[in-house]
């Protein structure tokens, strides 16, 4: 077990029922010994669905299941294990993934479509789904609404601790809840896939309204964020919509009433992927990069993550260093607009260099300071637009190698 | 001072004189003390050049001047210093590199838009060029040509040892001499940016042809090599033709007598660029990637650097580790056409993964074995099409933080 990682969160809140959704954790023994290792959400009828799944050309079998039952917009269930990614493994990882599914759907008297499965962990061995299977009972009869808690545990993979949010909102003046796990710590752990995140509602919201939600809120918390740039084969973020909640149907993602919802919940899944960076493997500085000045916000996403990328940036940040210029490098090569003699670089809010070069004023002494600390920011106006985006990383240390080259021994 | 990478090359070739061309080097204090920083290149009257630089768009000034002056397809002298890279220091930056072109051009009796100036080092600082002009009549007098040598080691920064290489080739019967001397370490080394690159020949090429030679080359060589993804302001690579050798007019690229020096050249870039690698900050062991299948060898490039610099892959080889899982994750992120299942990974010479899964017959031993070396062979391919390229790479390892993290303390 590896030490909880400094950047932890001080405490965790306690997440609510949310009207509809029962959850159940067991320990399989997929692979770890002595711990939970599966998580059974169960979803009422009618609950819609959203997803962002990896983009990654090798993606997993469970992901693939996800993107086809998406188009169905409805869910049941959700199955994830943590130990066995199930990817790179053929057709016989294909054939192990439907068996579960058809399993859960039994076990829960609903269609296979409905079920949405999860894994993460080695590649390219087949899911022993058996050593879940089995156990469906079990886990259907353990399904209850204070579950989140065991659940965030259950699938943990490298995750030195669980992560948790919720958030309360109003659609039409009356309250609903969210409530989201997730897990992830490299963008791939050692030999363990992925970045997962399961989010829920009691709200009532038509799936293509859940999805461009949904879309929008990664676009500026999950694919903001950066660990070492690699991208898993399992990357799943799923978002249910029970419709428990009595509020007026909603219709449109543009609905005035949905204003509040829609920044609640981007601002949950903004606070589960920060809570992944400060999981970064070997992680001891957080890293907010704020980029303004862009000729998009797109190209300010793409600035920013050039930025935080950069093993130079990232290594500079982990020995206190204010290294303005490699920051100028990152910039030079994410290939977007920018221009050099009206760039400027901030650092805990001391600007230290303007129009092509540093100040001659600038003080060393604040920017120092606040290099010691745990909470870095860097910001960039590139001079050219108003595009704007942020991003979050952790900075790169001897921790990340000791995890990812020494593992074994 | 650093100690001498253990993959550095066991013996350095000497290199023979190139008729047309004259080196000097001397420690003019740019940066460093009691070593020498700066050299000149004096190129013969009539010498043509070509040259690729870097694509940052926050380019350092003389990165700027060569990029104007290539235009003009001539060459007389090259002025480079390690120490300072004057790169963003805006205005006076630009004016100290032209005050040093004019001042090589007066003393060499050329014109300005015939002296290229390469400058690596320290970032945001303005060039001191005085303490370089005032020493112009010292190195012109010191030209010689036998100063190879001298020169590649006042070009280096971080480099731990000087990268020389030379090759003889054949133009329609007549022999011409290829020398190139290179610096880098990291893509960029802390605080020190750059890689830098020239070659000169006695041959008689025009420079339009010189140019077509010399991207080609770059993109099977310094273009196909990574130590950490970064990209710096001030990468350059220059090639001159001196025009002394007697062989028969060249005319078009093309040209059939020009076919053993185009492969000579595009060995002697290879042979330059995997010493940048070899020489690569904490690397323990050189990485050939082979990436066969692809859709074209464009894309076969792009999967093959992805794989290069996800961090890892890196650190796997670091921990002797034949992770294929994670080379699988690179090849899917690499956003190319790419078969999950008809790919094959293999390591050492033995395949390991094949048809979407590991092979069931897979034997460890030989590749572990493998591993353990210091020349690492990956060999991915991806199943579906004739592209192919060879990428090189190092492991990713603690001598990698310690040098770019911890070098201020």
């Amino acid at each position: 077990m590896l030490p909880v990682s400094p950047l932890a969160p001080a405490t965790f809140p306690n997440l609510p029922p949310v009207a509809g959704v029962r959850l159940a954790a067991l320990d399989c023994g997929v692979r770890y010994k002595n711990r939970t290792d599966v998580c059974l959400i169960e979803l009422a009828p009618g609950s819609t669905v959203a997803g962002v799944l990896t983009r990654s050309l090798t993606a997993s079998a469970p992901v693939e299941i996800c993107r086809k039952n998406l188009s169905g917009g409805k869910a049941r269930a959700v199955l994830v294990n943590s130990g066995n990614a199930n990817a790179f493994t053929g057709k016989a990882g294909k054939a192990a993934a439907e068996r579960s599914v058809r399993a859960v759907a039994e076990a829960l008297g609903c269609r296979p479509r409905e079920v949405f499965p999860a894994s993460t962990g080695v590649i390219g061995e087949v899911l022993p789904d058996e050593r879940i299977t089995r156990r469906l009972p079990e886990l259907a009869g353990a399904l209850s609404a204070d579950g989140w808690d065991a659940a965030a545990r259950a699938i943990m993979t490298t995750d030195t601790f669980r992560k948790v949010a919720t958030r309360q909102a109003e659609i039409d003046g009356v309250p609903v809840t969210i409530n989201g796990i997730a897990k992830g710590s490299g963008m791939i752990a050692p030999d363990m896939a992925t970045m997962l995140a399961f989010v829920a509602t009691d709200a009532k919201i038509p799936s293509g309204v859940l999805q461009a939600m949904l879309s929008r809120g990664a676009g500026r918390s999950f694919n903001c964020i950066t660990v070492d740039g690699d991208t898993s084969t399992s990357d799943t973020l799923l978002l249910f919509a029970t419709g428990q909640a009595r509020h007026r149907p909603v219709r449109a993602v543009g609905d005035r009433h949905l204003q509040d919802f829609r920044a609640k919940l981007e601002d949950l899944l903004v606070d589960l992927a920060c809570q992944v960076v400060r999981d970064g493997e070997g992680a001891r500085k957080f890293v907010t990069v704020t980029v303004t000045g862009a000729a998009s916000d797109r190209a300010a996403r793409i600035i920013g993550l050039a930025i935080a990328n950069s093993p130079l940036v990232k290594t500079a940040i982990a020995g206190e260093d204010a290294n303005w210029g490699r920051i100028v490098m990152a910039v030079g090569k994410a290939g977007q607009k920018a221009d050099r003699d009206r760039m400027s670089v901030a650092i805990g809010g001391t600007v230290i260099a303007e129009k092509g070069g540093p100040r001659p004023d600038y003080d060393e002494a604040p920017v120092a300071a606040h290099m010691e600390g745990q909470e870095i920011d860097v910001a960039v106006d590139v001079g050219v637009g108003k595009g704007r985006a942020r991003v979050w990383t952790c900075d790169l240390t001897h921790g990340y190698i000791d995890i990812n080259a020494d593992y074994r021994s």
